[in-house]
């Protein structure tokens, strides 16, 4: 199987090339280098230190005997994205190229403009490629958990069947996103289903929580990390905290820190969408799965880091609860639904209680990178106040 | 009231400013003439003849006394929209500046790409705009009844009460669009609900269905036309119906001709579209509407051309079904409420049956105009060949 992976330099495009190379298939990557670029912009940087991908590449096949392929350009480039689709014919991608950072998207109607028009027109340019070139290959694209936002009824993978006004019928389940960058996401998977109603594309969309964790079977044996961003714009919450304790300063929780998401492991994550590989859709199908295996709300992850901080580090940890610059619920209903890929036979093989260790290890082990970049941790994309320039 | 017309130039900008100016208000009208451009592309016109709009401009100041601003430019450029918002601070805007036809959208990836990244890109600006210098104006934005598509159950105006699995929410209607630009507005309704929901923005996203006839009171009383488009990628269904039985050839119906829409005419469309600049919702409000009087199915409304046709012109006019270009249901189920116009006061003022006369003898006035362009009457674009370049 060939498998082109659009987005190979990112946090978890390089853990899945790994992985999918590692079992005999025949990769190809494609990225543009953008998030590297980006992330240095708000000062920033990957806290485990990734060499360039051209390095990584060179490294990985000495290491592991095994070739990944690889094309520069921007999907967002139609040229780019129809010239390397009619060449190479993969038989299916997985799409992880797009701009993934929601309070990037909120600093300024420039970002917000970036963020809409990139991801959208990236994905546009895929499934018109493919529709041309490889109509029968199958597209494994990266949504979010976001999309849905936190409706207070249960929450469907994908669609619903519902009773109204004595009528029935099964749609799509009414998205309600946070920020410009979730909106994409939404734009997209709506772009998506009406790819596969006109043209018949086999498309999965997976609407995934937040992934956390620095370590794969392949990272750990071949020894080439993935990236972990930790700042405001491109980090996560948990790698904010882990980060934080290791440093020696207070967590910081946005708001009440009830707000409750969705998690799976690295580990996990590219263990599901090399299943969703393995067990495409079937011809003209447009499924989605909810990709996800714990819940947590942000203070279970900041007395989590607290209490394995405390004890590894031997110091006393603060949290501290600070505006929230996001707008979102503090306190809501969260009941989303998660059995489609556990159907197709996935078995959650990591939890958070068990990675805390090992991530606060691996972010404690780069503490002067840590201390370098401090400055760019404190929240300053205020969602509310958001810039037209 | 200073009200900004964006997209003053078009079908019903033009129609709308005349009744604002009219009745005393303050109107600013914004276009880059992007339609006339892209009408001119395909080989055709607008039935009706227009003269510049400045020459308009000019002579309806003349024949009322009253002016109409202008300011010409594209408000998908961010600089251009920031400035105007800045300069002329309205208290209210008609968003009407976007591609509008669905078969344009669906002709290939550059197309698409266009329609996509202009409509929302317009609508971003504004809210930013709108944000930074007129936080209390009023938007009044025209979606599309396309939007919902046709679900097996009743359509309600923009959010329904659900029960699903024994709990209770109240969500937007989940959106089923039929092409390109159909998707391009409910990106820009989730925009809109978005931007509503960080800043406040006083916002009604109006659902409109198919918009009718030639003549408005300004119109008549002036005697300035608005635009009137009948080739098969900017004219409606019933435009061309109008045009083939005026100049002899088969009314075209595309597929069985059960496709079901909304419908309401240009004198109600404008009356309604003022009556929620003088309604505006509450602070912070987002609110919609579906704007639409009668329904007719295809076949109904090639029946009503025919049989006055045949009366007015003194022939036989024959309907003819052909593959149906679009990929849409033929035979559904169409429920669209639209109780919340009525309840702001507005009454219907016109239907189909009353104003077809009129409209085919303004088309008969221009036969020769028909004639000259009759090559862009047959469907051209196809929905399952829109193509990769």
């Amino acid at each position: 199987m060939k498998v082109a992976i659009l987005g190979i330099d990112g946090y978890i495009g390089w853990a899945l090339a790994m992985r999918l190379a590692e079992h005999g298939k025949n990769v190809i990557g494609v990225d543009s280098f953008y998030t590297r670029k980006r992330v240095k912009e708000v000062g920033s940087d990957s806290l485990l230190p990734i060499t360039t991908l051209d390095e990584r590449l060179k490294t990985f096949e000495e290491r592991s005997g095994k070739k990944i392929e690889f094309a520069g350009g921007d999907v967002n480039d139609p040229d780019f994205m129809l010239e390397f689709v009619k060449k190479e014919r993969p038989d299916a991608y997985v799409h992880l190229a797009e701009q993934r950072s929601a309070p990037y998207s909120m600093i300024g109607l420039t970002q917000a403009r970036e963020t809409l028009i990139q991801n959208m027109g990236g994905t546009i340019n895929l499934v018109y490629a493919m529709k041309e070139y490889t109509p029968d290959a199958h597209l494994l694209k990266l949504g979010t958990m976001g999309e849905y936002g936190t409706p207070n009824i249960d929450i469907p993978e994908g669609f619903f069947e519902i009773d109204y006004k004595g009528r029935h019928d099964r749609l799509p389940f009414p998205k309600s996103a946070g920020s410009w960058y979730h909106w994409s996401k939404v734009h997209d998977t709506n772009n998506l289903m009406f790819a596969n109603k006109v043209w018949g594309l086999k498309i999965t969309d997976v609407m995934q929580g937040v992934v956390y964790g620095t370590r794969t079977k392949e990272i750990t044996k071949y020894g080439i990390p993935t990236r972990f961003d930790f700042d405001e714009v491109w980090g996560t919450a948990l790698n904010r905290f882990c980060t934080q304790a290791s440093i020696g300063i207070p967590l910081t929780a946005y708001g009440k820190g009830e707000q409750r998401r969705g998690y799976l492991s690295l580990e996990d994550s590219i263990t599901c969408l090399e299943l969703g590989l393995d067990k495409p859709p079937k011809t003209g199908e447009y499924r989605v799965y909810n990709q996800f295996d714990e819940h947590y709300s942000i203070n279970e992850l900041t007395a989590l880091v607290a209490e394995r901080g405390e004890k590894i580090f031997g110091r006393h940890i603060d949290v501290s609860h600070i505006d929230n610059p996001r707008v979102e619920q503090d306190q809501h209903y969260y009941n989303p639904e998660h059995m489609k890929l556990k159907e197709l036979g996935y078995k959650p093989s990591r939890n958070l209680y068990e990675d805390i260790d090992e991530i606060l290890a691996d972010v404690n082990d780069n503490r002067e990178r840590a201390l370098k970049y401090r400055d760019c941790i404190m929240p300053k994309t205020v969602w509310r106040k958001s810039i037209s320039k």
